[in-house]
Order: C-alpha cells, then structure tokens, then sequence
C-alpha cells in the first residue's frame, strides 16, 4: 500500500464534569466540557492495528475524574495545564497534549437579598473557554469567551462601502448592531491571575462596544480588541470573531405607517462575519 | 370521498420581532418569537381549495409588525390580547385565535457602574412565555417560563421507592438536584399588573426551591407551585415541569480514591420527567 | 396550605436503546428512543415527600432493557404494548401508562450490489413513531412519522385568499411548496400487521403529495389524509401537520435578469403551520 | 495606538439557495448553504471606519445568487469555482476568496414504481461539501462529505492497549462500531469529473467500512483512507474524522439475564474522537 500517514491525532471529546467544593459557609460550583487531543507515536493503530502505543479515550476521561478530585480548580487554565502535563509527564510517546476547556456559566441564586449558599441558576448562555497546549518544548494558554450576545441599539453606521451591480444594499446612519461575540487571547506566560484576567477583558469588550460610535463591525471589532490588549499587559495577541445578527428595518409603508427605527425583524441567514486579530506592537506599548 | 375533516386550525409560527422605544434618556429593547393560530370557517380550503376565507400566514406576519408599531409594548399579555382580539374583531368567521409570545431575555451592559442606556448583553437561555386564547365567549391568559436551570448541591434526598426486580438505584440522603424548569400559570382575568406578577412568581420559584429539604423532585415541584400561589392571589392554577438532569457521582475507587460528593458527571438522557398541577383551594386560601 | 394536587404524571424520557438481532445469514439492527409516562396513586410523594408508591424512573429505564432482552422487537407497536402492559400488570396504583417510541432510520450499506449482512447506513430524518396508551379500561395505539422533508417544484399554486389593508403577498400559480411533514393515525384495533400498514400510509403520503394539483397547503393535507384512509382500514383518524417551508423567489431585476423560477432562497422563520384532523366517516367507506 | 492588526478576513456566511432546473420531462433540484469569506486590503475599515475597499456581506449574497441565474450548477465545485474567481476577477484588492459548498441531499420521490419527474424527498442527514481556495497564485479544491452514518454490529474489536492506574475499559472482540464519517480530499487539479469522483470516494469508504476486520478505529479510518485514494487518481490527500458513537452493552446480570450482545445503550458524550491524513505515496502508486 503507497499511502503515508501524514498526520494523525486522536482523543476524548466531551467529557463532561461537575465539581462541587464545599466550603464551611457555602458550596462553589463548577461545569466543565473538555476536549482532549494527544498526538504522538501512534501511528502502528492506523497502520496496523497494533494498540500498544494506545491510551483508551475512556482513560482519559477516567484522568480527567481522578485530577478533578485530586486537584483544587480555581480556573481553567491551571486544570487545563494540570492535565495537559500529566499526558506528557506520564506517557514518553506523548509529544503533544492540547485540553480545551468550557466553563457553563452558574450564578447563585438570592433569597431574600442574600447570596444563597448552595442553590445556582443558569448564568446565561455565555461561555469561558480556555485551550492549553503542551508539547516537550512549549506551553501555550489561550482563553476565551464564546457565544456572548451583544446588541446596541444605535451609534452604528454602516456607509461608504463599494457599490456596483451586485449593491442593493443603502447607506446607513443608525441601525442596530448586535453579534454573538467570540473572543481568544493568548498569554504571554504560564502564569497569571487567570480569573482576574478574564474578568478584565471580559468587562473591557463589553464597555467598549457600548461607548462605541460605530462606523463598521470592523472598526468595532478592531477597538474593542485594542482595549483588550490595553486593559492586560499578560496578553500578546487577541482574534475577535463577529457573525452580524441584523435586525431588518420592517418596512411599513404598505399600511401606511412610518418605522423611525422602532420595529425590526431579526434575521439568523444568511450573516455576515467579521473576523480580525490584533497583536501588541512590539515596539510600543498597546 | 367519504373522510370527514374533524379538524382544522392554521397559523403563523415563529414571528421574530425586536422592538426598541426610544425614550428621552434610555433606549428600551423587547425581542420576541411569536406563534399565531387561528380556529373558525376555513374547511373549504382543505376540502375543495376555496381560499376565500382564509388569511394568509404572510398577513398575520404583517400584522404583528402594523400592532408592534400602533401599540405600546409593555409586556406579553396585552400585546398577545391586543393581537388575538384583532383576529376576532377584524374577521367574522375566526373562532379562536391563540396567540403564544416568548421573550429573549436582554439586560443592560454596566459602563463603569452605570447601566448604559442602549447597549445590551444577553440574559440568559430563561424565556418569559405567555399563551393569550380568545374566542367570541371567553379570554384566557396564561403565563409562564421555561428553560430556567437551577441546581442546588445539598438538601435533596430521594430514598423509600418501590424496590423490586426492576431496581438497581441505591437510596440518597445527600444528591445534586439539577432540573430545567418550565411553569405556566392561569390567570383569573384578563387584567393585572403582568409583569409584577411575574416577578414575583418567579422570585418564589427560585426561594423555595433553594430553600428546600427536598424528599422527591416531585414533592419540591409541589412546595414551588403551593409557593407560588400563595405569592400571587391574580393565579388559578399553575403547572410545573422539571426534567431530572441527573448528576452522577463518579465511582472513584478504581483508582484508590474516595468521593465525598465532589465529582459528577452530568448527564442528558435519559431523564426523569416530573410534572404536576396545582390548583388554588376554593374552600380556603392557598 | 389550601392547594389542590390538580393533576400529576411522571416518568422516563429519552431512554434510547440499541437492539441487534443476530440472524444466521444477517444482523438486523434497531434504534429506539422511548418515552414513558405513568399516572396513578403518587399523589403523596407531591404532598408529603412519601415514596413508597414511587416506581424510581431509573427502574422504568431497566424495564426497558429487561424487556428488549426478554421479546423479539418486530415493531415499534408491540413493544410498546408490552410496556404499557407491563406497567400496569406490575403496579397496582398505576392507572395509566403511555409509551412514546420513535426508531432512527438504518438502511444496510450496499457492498457489490448486494446489501451488507451487518454494517448501515443513516436512512434519513425521518423518523417512524408510535404512542401506547394504556389503562385499566382502554388500549390505545397511534402511530406516525416525523420529520419527513417533502418538496415539489411546481404543481402548487395558492390564490384568492382574503386581500386588505394587512396583506402584501401576491397570488400565484407556481410556487415551490415544501415541508416537513408530521403525521400520526389512530388505529383501530391493538392488532394488526403493524410494517405493513406504516408502509402502506407512507408510501400513499408521498404519492399523493407528489401527484396533487396544489390550490393551498390546507388542500394538499386534506387529499393525503383522505388517501391515506382510504389506503388502511385498519386507521380510524390521521393528523397531519405541514409547517410551510417557504422558498422564496430572488428578485433579480436590480441586476437586469429575470428569474423564471429557477432561484429561490430557502427560509426558516417566520413560517406559516397548518394542520388537521381527518376522520372515517362512519356512514360510508372512506 | 500601538495595536497591530495582525490578520483579518470577513464574508458571508450561510448564504442558502435553492435552484431549480427546468428540463422538458423533469425537475432538477439543487439546495446549497455558502460561505464566503475574503482576505485583501480592508485594513481601512478596522483601524479607521474607512469603508471604501469594503464589498457589503450583503452583496456576496447577491452575487450568489446572480451567478446562480448566470451559470449552470452541475456540482458543488464549478460553483464554488466561479464564485471564488469572481471575487478575485472583480476586485484588485481582493488577495484570497475561499467558499465552502454544502449540498443537502434530496432524492426523488418514486411513484408507482417510476421516479416522480418533480417532487423530492429528504436523503438523509449526510451533506456533500466543498471548499475552494482561489489566490492570485493558486486555486485548490477540497471535497468531502460530513454527517455520514455509518454502524457495524460486529467485526470490530479493541484489546490491547495501555493498561495502568487510569484504565477501567476491557478489551473486547466484538463491539459495535459506529461513527458519524466526516472526510475530506485534496484534488490535484482544478478539472475534474466531480460528481464521478465523489460518487466512488464515497462507496468505496462505505464498502470499505462494512467490510473491514477493525482492530482499531485508527485502523479501519486508514483502510477506508488509503482505499479512497486508492480509487480516484485525482485525489492527493485524504482526512478522515471519526467520532467514536460508543453503544455500551447492558448489564443485564443485575435481572437474571444474559445479554449475548443484543441490547446496547447509544451514548452520545463523551466520545472519542479519532482523525487522520492520509497522503498518496510520491514514490508509488496508493
């Protein structure tokens, strides 16, 4: 047979966790999905059935329960970086081990004005997300934050572009601006104050789109990941991901009514998707 | 052909609308799903395509958008009243019109501190539903919610069921109580103060079930539904539903270690389904 | 506490199952996902946290296992009679047990023209179902399909619906007409020759759709029903449930070409639903 | 500002078609999803609200469906084709257009025996794909298939890999092997027969899967792998992705049962998630 094994790699996706600390005054909770993917010397499963090499996706998802009982996790980053070092630590034909991580967002709920100690409620659809990677000389964290919904409801325009026989599209100098936001930051080291980080750059993405006087998705983009890089010196380099959810101007004059921007149709396809990444320069300071 | 039509009904189904009214200092947003359906003279359509009687699906669609602009927006139910009776007034030959609205939760992004006057985040995946039935004899509200998750990690046993050939679930004095609520409640008339109401119900849902010792999900569903009630005079009857989203504790001495309720796995099927009605007490007070 | 326990119900959802059948010359293969709900004597674990009526839903779930171990699997119908009867000879406190199954489509994978003994293939979205209910005085089987994707590409036309201030749509005499059809249909009888008679309505559903002469969705419905009746007499009464899958022609004059129904943008939402219920007529033959 | 914008693409996303071709004795049905995405000189628009290099998302869309009504559509990869250079052809300052094809299957409803000339339903959940790459140097063309189905109920085992401290899993000789096949390949050149290609990539992993004698999913994905390149010359490379859709075998023992590999649970997380490339052999033939 003439064909070559040009790369492979396999793991364990969706395993799926609840980590309960009970403290003396009060219980912290924590949902993770982790992804995990190892690649390495294993290329005598594919070739020829040889499993020697193999380490049972079902014992890693048994590694991730006997590190979440062993290990405090105050964040994803230092679990992620737990167990992507215990792939290489413990097996020499590891080369690398990238774990991502998704935090479901819990808050708890209040009784009579008070945080209760033990009860939760769904924190919404956003997530915290982390990916570490691992190889023999290198370690990387990225962290993130996906599926956080935005919208303003004015200080957007969207004007100037090229128009040609393919435009029907009019100028605008007011329309509603909403995207589910996607974020991934890299750090520059392997240790910082995690949570305090992404607390930072989470605030500093949603202040900045609301201040923001809009001329494109772009330019908003664009500022909201210089502020990012501004807001944390631990982070070298941002990529911002934002599908346009447009609300449709419904037009009313078939009833004789006039629409001054109040009635909209939310639209889900097709969507426009800005993408961008933004780097620290080196020569300055962001 | 000797097939009798035993019933008919037909409508439009997922209106999506944004509606934001422009205040002096603050812009408001209200995103709704809306779902139409109409009963009444419509069989020659399905027996000999006579469509004379019928209203287009594409004119309720048009509809909702002429009311969202002619009307104020200040909760489900009169916007739902407003659009249901428009059927009934509009066409003659319309019987029912129900009329069942979902709001998509928004909240206000915070600029250092302050809630910024018109940007928003999402508020999680809980829906505020509402389901307006009119005929030409009665007018019937009913409210509620659905997809709010809520957990508590301790005051939840469930122990003394049925144990026979059939049962392997040990009994429990101490479990993870996972469930996505769902409640709709019956108003008595056609006006109060909604959205009051639905405060408050909701506040008692998320109390009592975070202060409960739970024996069975099912008599926590009851202790929540009693709540309520008592919470609010203006509901007849409310309904629960509490899928069961099982945590399960991980058997961790396989690998020489103990789990005193820390380490879970969450599971999505299969799931218990626990459902109930309760009704206020004509004899007394609930 | 002067609440009323209206009503209650609970059971097992989503239980899926896998079921090989290991002929001599090939494996025949089924995948079910089963729905159970009781209702009974449980009122006191609502009201007073007392079990001992409880059947744990985790235990319904072993019933399933013990009982696609214990019976061939012919058919969706009989088995869940058998777990509906199951439940009520069991338990004297239940009063009603309804079962929902719904089977994957498989079809075997062709190897050389000949279909393979033991691999498959996905046979689609749609989905075959049937709905068991049982009580102390009654036995009752629908069955159905789901998610059946239907479209025609002429042959449908939709006019002379109602015109006035709320309508824009414009009549036409050829549309694409597409949908995702829902059928369920009340048997008779608790036996009959289950494969045979779903084949038989199926088939006639997708004939009938293929041939008619479309004046409205509404009429369309109505020819399949009245077929289907007339096609298995063992069926009583058929539901049918057509959400319209508008696909809508692309202007393309603002780039001076016409469009002779040939392009067309698919839509998701808003969408219009139509439904009804056909029943023999009990004077004649259907 | 020291922020530097280190890479940045956007498009349209989603873009939904449906095209109709009219023969004299039938209908031809195609329904695509595209994304389009483009990279060039529209730094502008993110570090300065300049939107005078910006083609609207908008117009994407509408250039799709131009093209549509302009050319025939004979496969996903002339279309994708066409659209790529469109880009490149119209605007100088456009450096790369990418489009990813998707084709939902429809197939032709068979009345009386005959395929119906116009009326079609659902194939299945399988989605043939394509993703052309087009700069001022080089235009590629990736084809692939996603969402494929595929289960064997035997000849597939899994024994002899790692056992430590983190291993609970047995080995075995006969499980079910089920996956859901994503698979990609890398045509040499930009001519081809497409829909010839596709048609026998696509059976001969089929036949390959059913018929194979699996040590491993590593290994069967590389038999499947090596025998599609194996089977169309045009082909240089070939990705495999197969999530392992575990169906674990009941403990029946707890009910006095055996169970001789009949009744399995379906699980859908976690799972294991195996992948690989494989590329034709330069100094042979695959």
């Amino acid at each position: 047979m003439a064909a070559v094994l040009a790369h492979h790699t396999y793991g364990k996706s969706r395993v799926c966790l609840t980590r309960v600390t009970r403290q003396a005054d009060r219980h912290d909770l924590k949902e993770l999905t982790i992804d995990i993917r190892l690649e390495g010397d294993f290329a005598g499963s594919y070739t020829h059935g040889d499993n020697s090499h193999i380490i049972a996706t079902d014992s890693m998802k048994n590694t991730v329960h006997v590190l979440a009982r062993e290990q405090p996790l105050p964040d994803l980053e230092s679990f992620g970086l737990a167990l992507a070092d215990f792939f290489l630590a413990h097996y020499a034909h590891v080369s690398l081990a990238s774990v991502r991580l998704a935090e479901q967002p819990w808050r708890r709920i209040t009784v009579a004005g008070q945080e209760y100690p033990h009860a939760f409620m769904g924190g919404g659809t956003e997530q915290r997300t982390c990916m570490v990677s691992v190889t023999r000389q290198e370690r990387r964290i990225e962290a993130g934050l996906e599926d956080l919904l935005i919208l303003k409801t004015t200080d957007s325009a969207f004007r100037g572009f090229i128009r040609d026989r393919y435009t029907t599209l009019a100028d605008t100098d007011d329309r509603i601006f909403a995207t589910i936001l996607t974020a991934a930051w890299q750090y520059r080291d392997t240790t910082a104050d995690w949570n305090r980080c992404y607390d930072l750059i989470h605030q500093t993405l949603l202040e900045t789109f609301a201040r923001h006087q809009s001329l494109s998705v772009q330019q908003t983009l664009y500022d909201m990941g210089a502020a990012a890089l501004g807001a944390c010196d631990a982070v070298e380099e941002i990529t911002l991901t934002m599908p346009n959810q447009h609300r449709l101007l419904v037009n009313l004059q078939p009833f004789g009514l006039d629409n001054p921007n109040e009635v909209f149709v939310p639209t889900h396809e097709p969507f426009g998707l800005i993408s961008g990444t933004l780097r620290r320069d080196s020569r300055g300071k962001a």
